[in-house]
């Protein structure tokens, strides 16, 4: 819990419960990072409250793929050296900057937002499915690389992407599923080696 | 690692940093936070950053105790109902913290801001040390309570205050070591059984 005493400022008791709704930190994490912000005012407190700001001014959704960037379109498709022919569909903004770390797609993408859940009656009108086959005409897309999560929900949006583009005339792809590179057989759920079986190849 | 791509906006790159030091808080899960931040930009990341502006603008330390509040006196030190004959002095705003959440102590406060540390170059005048004893013959103190960490280096500042203070005419006390509340024998460690054995009382 977060101070509740009267002796210590309103202002900061504000700022350890706004910290504290932050994945990974808690109350108590959250006053920690306070107190090392109250002694670190000049050096980091200010520059992070200012770069908070400003991001918060100048961020906004790629208005074509979802990505967030600080224009209305982002820096990928705006990119004149990636193809346009791939588009790498993803959940979520996190999972496009994953792939970017990896470096080894070269395309667009496309963010839907989410994944299909009829428990939280979240229906493809909420994610941006109907973006999706837009830009698959409009672009001149052959191919859709479905980079959605191993989950249930994940795959479950994947069939249903792949259902309603089955005439759209795109190859559809999806990643690989199997060990993973420093993967110990030992540790890995079933699944995953059954799935690494059936998709071997030879030596 | 932050993502270094190009693709990234160089405004959340350097906001990634930032946050990334933050305790509790490393590379990974700093991304994790932005993207949080970047997803509730109205209702989380504009309230937060102007949270941390205005206490980055009006967070100072109390000139007498050394707490950390919002004007030059802090509101402990300005109560007129906390007793002024009782010291209690501590290692950080932390620990301060801490005793206040306890609720028990009802005097004032001083704060060292750190230890006595030889490896670290820290002497009595790095400390507020020299402060501590002007304001006991200012104050017309009676007890001093030695509310130092339970560590090495904080029993080693509370035996050096004690003796800079041994004619100070003061009473000089300090925690009570023992099992805390809940505790269970068979997880406490050597040390803290035996001083609870030795701190034994009449049941």
């Amino acid at each position: 819990m977060p101070p509740a005493d009267h002796d210590t400022p309103r202002e900061i008791e504000a700022l350890i419960d706004l910290m504290a709704r932050l994945p990974g930190l808690g109350p108590r994490s959250a006053r920690r990072a306070v107190l090392v912000l109250l002694k670190k005012r000049g050096a980091l407190m200010a520059p992070l409250a200012q770069a908070m700001a400003q991001v918060a001014l100048n961020a906004r959704d790629c208005v074509i793929c979802g990505n967030i960037g600080t224009a209305d379109r982002c820096a990928i498709c705006t990119d004149d050296r990636r193809a346009t022919g791939e588009i790498c569909v993803v959940e979520d903004v996190a999972d496009l900057w994953a792939m970017e770390r990896a470096g080894a797609f070269k395309g667009r993408y496309h963010v839907l937002g989410g994944t299909l859940s009829a428990l939280d009656g979240i229906g493809p009108d909420e994610l941006r499915i109907p973006a999706l086959a837009a830009r698959i005409s409009a672009e001149g897309v052959t191919e859709v690389i479905l980079a959605l999560n191993a989950t249930v929900d994940g795959q479950t949006t994947a069939h249903y992407i792949a259902d309603s583009l089955s005439s759209a005339g795109v190859t559809l792809t999806s990643l690989a599923q199997g060990v993973p590179i420093g993967g110990e057989l030992d540790y890995l759920d079933d699944g995953t080696i059954g799935a690494a079986l059936r998709a071997r190849k030879r030596f």
